[in-house]
Formats: structure tokens, C-alpha cells, sequence
């Protein structure tokens, strides 16, 4: 089976060695930059292919002769490069997690026939993957709250922070006002509010404030309590929260002594070099999903956690390997015909499938990565 | 006796309306700004003038009938207008605190017979002028320690901050490198370290840090052991720590999309609004000073605390009452006679002087500005 993953940053090279390693897959890689496409054949037998992703026709003439497509594009560019490989018809999971709505594209995906799995990392994916898969295994889901955050290993850096994903990324995670659901009902509240302490076995003491993380699930399913929270080392909201609140992630052009500039440019400009990972630091990812549940008069409790580390063997960031192993875990369940859903298809969808929760369970833990679950009834 | 005051800012017109209050001087007004005029004639009979303190020649021959003058202009000015009154040969009364060396000027102001007081506010000012009062009661001082901070009485802004003077002066101050005095040598600290937490009566727990506030001290006293504390609201350190290692006060231009900017002037941009009074908003000052001396074998430590609230009687700044009245009780002395010394003087000068500590005592607390002294003796 033929596969290209376009874009081949972090996570996408680490996509790509994962489908290349067993030789089930003949893996392509697509990207802009000859330096990402160099990273991505370290390991195997992958051809490469420079294509600029602002041109549909390139693309769509890339995936024509591929069985299945990985979608991992900046962000931007992403919900675009989405409906190209719709249009072309191709099946494809993507991880670009994109601004815009992915229903959007769900009429066309159907019409097309295109199975296209959207949100496919960490959270949004694996989350949406738990709470799917509780929806099948009780009467009803009454809460889900996730908590998941990137980090540094070394605290040593300013704001204890560093960034996993692109830093303009995180000021607008830290600015956009971050819906949750209450007693059935959509509420907003400010990103960096509700912060609470959360400890974590093997890490310590974090914080965990409210970030405009749910995406399809306030409409997907019908859980009248759920709310997504970015984990980070405490302290951290409090300082992101002023340099908000005094007008630095600001994108209303100020004046300064005659020259019109966008407070939010500046702030990224002085944050990107200090939110840069060293080359080979270590990160590590943290997820924290609890579900209560209700099957007849017994109230289930479910908490799961997932604890990841940079792996050194092979230079892979732990937001690249869960990201992309979840994403690899996805794409072998299109592949071999165990999800069979059509149009735009968010993970809490894979998760209500029978034996795709446990497939992804299974292709996780090979790679070393373990969701602990606990849980407890009460009759 | 002919007094002109230089500048009527918040601080000046406070000067102009006490030393019109009782008759004993002609007092004029000098500003650039016509409002500024118009605010410091609320009291008594005071002749206005509009001045160019950029231009040496008006403010030469505006000082040319007076017999004291009073330099109040913002601090960039400070140093050419003291030059240019001495030059005239006046005495002086300096608050402009500029960040020049005042001695620069000793010699011109001794070859010109004149008396130039400079810093002449709460902290440099009161301070200095109790260490020099020190000086003269005891046999050595070992320690001095001085805390001061001007703060809003309202504490719910961003920041729990507002500039009772310029704010990029303000910057200035959490920026450049804190001198301080240990075991004789001059040392050099972060500014916004060494944070401590003090307890201060009527108003609660408040923290203090380094900042490079001895200047003339750091000469013209013999002490040993010597610092400098700006007094804030706790937290504040920490969080200007941020704006400042993240880069945003820096002064080098940075590139931000294709358009250079200085970090600082934005921040400047961004904190102005957020650090500026409402009108009438009551402000207020508060000021440690702890010394320890020996005299024979007995060890005597002193600490003097002042605490001061804006009036809203006449609508005055604490900052404005507390500077602009120590700054009067200094115009007393050199007008009646008390205060004799010659070129540069700053105010542990006048406190070596018999009983010029004490006029400027009586002074304030005619104007409800008390310094309540405690302290201790080991025999």
C-alpha cells in the first residue's frame, strides 16, 4: 500500500519512519523544504518529493497515485490541503490541526467517498479516542476533562516553558477565549483561567488552566460536562495572563514613536528564541483523562495517564512520537479495513468502533507508550 | 527674597504653592507648558513664565533677577539647567534627578560661590539627609539600609502598579545594574534582586529589591555596608524580571518583519496607560531607613519610618507632598542661612550641619509628614 506523508517537520519525520519500518507501507515523503525531506529517509527506503503546499495542483497530482494519505502541513495550510486530498479522493489522516471547523469538509468527504480522520495527535485524538470508546462501554458519559501538556524537561529556561509546536501557536492557545460545557450548555471562559494544581507520579507539581482544546466535541457528542486544560509547570499561567492582560499578544497595530507595529509580532520575536528546544532536549508529554460514566445504577470513574519522554535512540521528541505514533496507530486501522467510517471523521468516532480503541492501545504500547488507567464504581 | 521654581510639574507646583503659602518669598513659576502655568497659580500670587529649559539662554536670563532657584524639570534636562543656573551664579535647590554625576558640576559651582543642593527629594533627599545626621551623633556608621516606594492605594491594576514618576524612568530603574555598599566595597547586583518582604504598619506585607538608588553615597560617606530598596506590592519583582529577561526592556532595536523597534519603547507603549494615575487616584509613599552606628562601645540601631497619603484637600500626590516638602524645607535653609556649605551638596551634607536635621523635621511635620524614629542600644 502506497502512503505519503506531506510535510515532514518533527512530527511527520517521525511518521514516516514509523510506516517505513515494517515494509507494510510504501512510504513517500512530501515537503517544501529540502532539509525536512533530507531528515525524513534516515530510516528506509522513502522517496521524497519537494512540493509547495500553497498549490492545490501539486498536491493533488502527488496523492493520485497514493492508496492513503498523511496529512501533517503547517497549520495554516492545513484544512486547504485537507479538502485538496478529499477532492482527489483519497483516504487520509491528518494531524494539522487546522482552525478551521473539519465538518466543513464532511459533505464533500462523503461524497467523494473519503474516509478523512481529522485531529488525529495527542489531545485532540487520543482524548477523543478515550471518550469515544467510554460512550460505547456505558449508558452514558456525564463528565470528560482532559489535561495535556508538552514541556521541557530541563525547568532551568525562562517561563519554564518551551515550545513543542510553533510558538504563534501557543500565544493564540493563550488568547482565544476557551469554550467548555456546563449542565449541557457551551460556556466561555479566558484562556489561562480556572488554574488548578495537578500532581503527576514521576513529575511532580503542574498546573493545568483552561485552553480552547474540545474542537469537535462540543458538537459530536452529548456529554453535558467536558473542558480541556494545557498542562505546564506552575506558574506559568499567572505570567502568560500578564503579559496578555498588558497587551502583548495584541494584534491591534500600536504606535511606537511613529512606526505602527503589532505587539503580538513583538512578543513572538522576543519569546520564539527562548521557547526554542536545544537540538536532542528532551520533552516530555503529560495527558490526564478523567470520565465519569453511568451504565444502570453503577457510576464508573475512569482516569487515564499518559507519561512520555524524548527518546535519544533516534532523536524523536515525545510530542513527535505520541503525536505521530497515534497518528501511524490511525492510519494502520484505514489501512486494514478496521474503521470503516465515511467523511470527516474525528477520533471520538474510531473510539465508539469495535476493536479500534484496543488496536491503538496495542500499537501505542509496542512503541513504549502506556495509558495507565484506574478507575472506580460505585453501585 | 526672590524665588523662581523650574519646572511645575506635579512636584513643582506642590513647591511653588507652599513656598507662596506664608509670604516670605516672590515666587515665580517657570514651565514650557502653558496648562502646567495655569495649574501652579492655584495659590497666592505667583508670576508665570514660558520657558525653554532646552535652551540655556532663557533659563539664564530667567534666573538672572532671582535670588534661589529651585530645579524641578524632568530629569534628561536635570543636569545642563543646574550647569546653566550655576553658571549665573545662583543657589540652587535640585529634585530633577538626572542621571548625570552632580559633582561633575562641584567645581564650577565652588569657583562661582554658589550652594547647589541636589537630590533633594524623599530617598535620594531625607534619606541621605539622616545618614549625614548620623554621621554627627555617633562615632562611625556601619550600616545603612534604605527602603522606599511610591504606590497606588488601590491595588487592583495590572501589576498592583502605577508610575508616581516617569515610567520610562521607571523602566530605567529595574533595568540598570544596582550598586551597593558590602564590607567597604562597591558591589554590583541584578536590579530586582535580593527581594525581601517587609511589614509595614497601615499598609500590610510589601516586598523590596535592589535598585541603584545611593548614588551620591557611594562617595561621599565612609560606611561600609550600604544598599538601596524600591518598595513594592509583592510579586512586582518577579514580574518585571519577566518583561526584563524576555528582552522587553531592552534598548537594541530588534527586526520585526522587515520593521525595526526598540523593545523597551514598546513596553514603554503598553505599560504608560497601565501605570498612569486617574485623576485625584490617591497615591501613597513609604520610606525605611535603617542605620547602626557605634559609638564607643555601645551599638545603636535606628529605624525611621515614614508613611504619607495623597491629599485630597488640595489634591495632592503623596510623592508630590513628601519631595516637593523636603525640597522646601531645603529652600528654608539655604534662604535663612542655615545651610552654608558651597559647590555641590547633596543631603548628608546638610545633615552634618547643626540643626538643619531638625528645621527639616519641624518642617514636615508642620506639612503632616512625620518620621517616627525607634531604636536600640547595646551596651
Amino acid at each position: 500500500m502506497h502512503v505519503v506523508v506531506l510535510g515532514v517537520g518533527r512530527v511527520g519525520k517521525a511518521i514516516v519512519r514509523d510506516l517505513a519500518a515494517d515494509g507494510e507501507f510504501t512510504v513517500a515523503a512530501a515537503d517544501a523544504s529540502p532539509e525536512a525531506l533530507q531528515g525524513a529517509v534516515t530510516a528506509g527506503a522513502v522517496r521524497t518529493t519537494r512540493v509547495d503546499f500553497a498549490d492545490p495542483s501539486q498536491i493533488a497530482s502527488l496523492v493520485a497515485e497514493q492508496d492513503l494519505v498523511v496529512g501533517a502541513v503547517p497549520g495554516p495550510l492545513g484544512f486547504r490541503t485537507l479538502e485538496t486530498v478529499i477532492r482527489a479522493r483519497k483516504n487520509v489522516v491528518d494531524i494539522s490541526f487546522f482552525e478551521e471547523d473539519p465538518f466543513d469538509l464532511d459533505e464533500l468527504a462523503k461524497e467523494n467517498g473519503v474516509t478523512a480522520l481529522v485531529d488525529c495527535g495527542v489531545a485532540p485524538g487520543l482524548s477523543n479516542l478515550l471518550l469515544g470508546f467510554a460512550e460505547t462501554t456505558s449508558d452514558r458519559v456525564e463528565r470528560f476533562e482532559c489535561y495535556v501538556g508538552g514541556l521541557p524537561i530541563d525547568r532551568s529556561s525562562l517561563f519554564e516553558y518551551k515550545a513543542t509546536f510553533s510558538p504563534i501557536d501557543v500565544i493564540a492557545e493563550y488568547t482565544r477565549p476557551a469554550r467548555y460545557v456546563e449542565g449541557g450548555a457551551i460556556m466561555t471562559g479566558a484562556a489561562l483561567s480556572q488554574v488548578e494544581q495537578i500532581e503527576v507520579d514521576g513529575v511532580g507539581t503542574l498546573e493545568a488552566f483552561l485552553t480552547d482544546g474540545l474542537r469537535t466535541l462540543t458538537r459530536t457528542v452529548g456529554v453535558p460536562d467536558m473542558c480541556e486544560k494545557t498542562i505546564r509547570y506552575p506558574g506559568h499561567a499567572r505570567q502568560m495572563e500578564l503579559l496578555r492582560d498588558m497587551g502583548l499578544f495584541s494584534e491591534e497595530p500600536i504606535d511606537v514613536g511613529g512606526i505602527s507595529v503589532r505587539p503580538r509580532d513583538v512578543a513572538a520575536r522576543l519569546l520564539f528564541p527562548l521557547w526554542r528546544f536545544e537540538p536532542g532536549e528532551p520533552d516530555l508529554t503529560v495527558m490526564r483523562v478523567m470520565i465519569r460514566s453511568a451504565s444502570g445504577g453503577t457510576e464508573n470513574r475512569s482516569e487515564y495517564n499518559l507519561l512520555d519522554r524524548y527518546d535519544a535512540v533516534t532523536d524523536t521528541p515525545s510530542m513527535a512520537r505520541t503525536t505521530g505514533y497515534t497518528c501511524t496507530a490511525i492510519v494502520r486501522l484505514v489501512a486494514s479495513g478496521k474503521f470503516t467510517g465515511r467523511g470527516v471523521c474525528p477520533l471520538e468516532y474510531v473510539g465508539r468502533e469495535a476493536g479500534c480503541f484496543e488496536s491503538v492501545m496495542t500499537h501505542l504500547k509496542t512503541r513504549g507508550i502506556e495509558l495507565k488507567e484506574s478507575s472506580s464504581r460505585t453501585h
